[in-house]
């Protein structure tokens, strides 16, 4: 996967975002090795059996067989184990919060842009806690971040819960997500945290002294969102025209597209950079579409909707004239408007409104389009037909055998069991025997 | 290589700025893939060559062995170069100016923290020109804002200047370098820049349509900074007590260490937070060590010196009744200066400038320290003495095999042709044939 620039710039913001989060929180970056030898992953049974399928090994290097083969990362709970059990001595070493933004490799056998690459970017947050309770609150805090980043920026109304067993990570106690429905219907999972319990004090040795003295087990956690965000925008906001972008994450909030030509054209441009002038000092990215004169106005005007750029001004001699600009917004028809014109001594004062109003709207819009594509179902007939459009909230006996029946049949998965999901109990929507759980829970087909 | 929050956080500050300046001048950030199909490296002779003996290569990856071997990066010319090609069309497309943040990987058989690790992060930026003279002016731009960020955030007086051939980047037509002087005397090349003139570009098929169209070549440039800057700032200024941190590269510019025990620890860490608001509104970073009462302050003082924070403040009961804190920089001695007090009321407004102070102090110190240690030499005894202790300017006669005998004698290489160099003529100090240049050459030992 190669990330071009516009694409970037918008993982660029996402970053800076989390990463504040991520410190103000208490936790520093680091950095640990990409390459891994091959016996760390194999100490933690359960870990090295879920990422051996999606290793990719060094096995030469410096023009030499290696004596042990080194593993890519897949993700660096091992590595960061290692060197957590020589940092961590007395209870006054904890909690340890470290995190690390870094690229990882899971090999895929069916590569989607964006969702599932096999090499992608994300940051870890690892962090080591005296014991159980301090740790949850560490799991929850992160999953409580990502929320955050994906509801208020990427404008992605997901829904944090617990994976159920068999949707565990690879040696984790119990695994948070935060899942998003994608346009399709299908879900994404936007990023998670684990509660790692001891299992990984245990394979690396992660112990300290307490205050009475005695040598005790750390509890870890692990959690993560990579550039698979990136994509859950595109395949949140999108439509047949492009990307619409949330204003927060778009490279360029506002295009202004000068018309005319020869003079006209300099005149209309000299007017576009002052309006940008203006945008650009009340805080809006904003840019001027003036470097193309071989591309016709109606060109660009689509360029720009399928890049998703939020709003668009449109400036020509009668605008001038009139001291207006026309504004477009990328969705304006669902919105109920079609263009408007905004005098130019209005410009700086009205957009940070209309850019965070376009913000709001599309966090409605896709809670809308989720409510709207979630249904309880309690027989087998409505599961499977729901499923075929969206999310279905059942009851389910909690047998990860009974999930990968329904996998098998339906292609669908127990996304979450939803935290804010109402008591329920019954019969599995599967099997019939008594629901676990104690309510429904999101099953969905996933990318 | 590990690099731990305190270390990476030095990473950040001088990242921040350099990634400033990469933007400011019209570079736009962008991922490229880590692993790069071997065939792409073949394509250009030097490049390969060059490379070769510090590969490190994926052969099985997904449970299988692959058909063609992945390099991990060592550098990415050749896979930017492959879409660089896909993207470059016309005159218009031009000129294309990317930069990356990224790891990469150099099998090292004699590794040394920081300054020669297999895995190291730096930005690499990769951009794409009309001509030579545009390509150029980029090449010099890029070694321009490494000799800023080295001399401003790292108070490293490096040296720029041009490789001889024999030292150039395996594909360049030039490159061009930043070199500074630790303190045991040897060079460290902190930052390259290179003009690879067409190389790349034909191999790559990186061509366009001028304004008559005409399929032209274009010409391509490349140039990174590494984490080897943070070995760098450790050797240029760190003493037997361990770091000096200059002020705008230190996470903490400031650390305050409260005196007393109990209730008197409690008084003294109230007013030291206090303290610590007033810095931090005042932009200072700056840390308040009251979480270890079980250390003794004495032990506090010599772990700040340690890690080289540059301003010290204590504060005692007797500070408090005296309405005073007492400061003690880094390196009081050498500036004269032992501990001093100031009143509570001056600190804000005073901390600011001592820390601009001891930047420049730092700054001067290392360049007298360079200019201390760096002599013309005209004869192979002084040659070979000088060498033994700084960086010796000497007129050579540009030939690599007579580089290599150099080398191979003192263990000295050509650091650069330095671009403020006076016109200088004569014979060669190693074999006595006619200079070449027109100016005089550092050689020394490096890392």
């Amino acid at each position: 996967m190669v990330i071009r620039p516009y694409g970037y710039r918008i993982w660029e913001l996402l970053q800076s975002d989390l990463d504040g989060k991520i410190k103000d929180a208490g936790h520093e970056n680091a950095c640990f090795p990409m390459f891994i030898p091959e016996s760390y992953l194999k100490r933690e049974a359960e870990h090295v059996e879920g990422f051996s399928p999606e290793l990719a090994v060094v096995t030469h290097a410096g023009g030499k067989e290696l004596e042990e083969p080194l593993v890519v990362r897949p993700t660096s709970e091992t590595v960061i184990g290692e060197y957590m059990a020589k940092w961590i001595d007395s209870h006054r070493d904890l909690p340890l919060l470290l995190n690390q933004w870094a690229n990882v490799v899971r090999w895929e056998m069916r590569p989607r842009m964006f969702l599932r690459t096999t090499e992608f970017l994300w940051q870890e947050g690892h962090t080591a806690h005296v014991d159980e309770d301090d740790a949850m609150r560490e799991t929850l805090w992160a999953l409580d971040a990502y929320e955050k980043v994906a509801r208020d920026l990427a404008a992605m109304p997901v829904v944090p819960g617990e994976k159920t067993p068999g949707e565990r990570f690879a040696g984790a106690e119990r695994t948070y997500t935060i899942e998003g429905m994608m346009r399709d219907g299908r879900a994404l999972q936007a990023g998670t945290s684990h509660y790692l319990g001891t299992n990984f004090a245990k394979a690396f040795e992660i112990d300290y002294q307490d205050a009475d003295g005695n040598l005790v087990l750390a509890h870890t956690t692990s959690w993560g969102m990579s550039t698979r965000m990136i994509g859950g925008v595109i395949m949140t906001h999108g439509d047949d025209k492009g990307l619409v972008l949330p204003p927060r994450l778009a490279p360029y909030q506002v295009v202004i597209v000068p018309l005319g030509r020869k003079e006209q054209a300099e005149t209309t441009a000299a007017k576009a950079h002052e309006v940008a002038a203006q945008l650009k000092a009340a805080g809006v990215r904003v840019h001027v579409d003036d470097k193309r004169p071989q591309l016709s106005p109606g060109f660009k005007f689509n360029d720009w909707e399928m890049r998703g750029v939020p709003v668009r001004l449109e400036l020509g001699m009668r605008d001038i004239d009139n001291g207006v600009v026309t504004l477009a917004r990328r969705l304006p028809t669902e919105e109920g408007q079609g263009k408007e014109t905004i005098p130019f001594d209005e410009v700086a004062a009205r957009i940070p409104g209309i850019l965070e109003d376009f913000q709001a709207f599309l966090l409605r819009r896709a809670e809308e389009f989720r409510d709207s594509h979630t249904r309880p179902v309690d027989s087998w007939d409505d599961f499977t037909a729901q499923i075929s459009q969206g999310w279905a909230l059942a009851l389910h006996c909690g047998r990860t055998a009974c999930e990968d029946e329904i996998k098998a049949e339906t292609a669908a998965t127990p996304r979450c069991i939803p935290a804010a999901g109402e008591a329920d109990s019954g019969a599995c929507v599967r099997c019939g025997e008594p629901s676990a759980y104690g309510k429904r829970v999101i099953f969905s087909k996933s990318y």
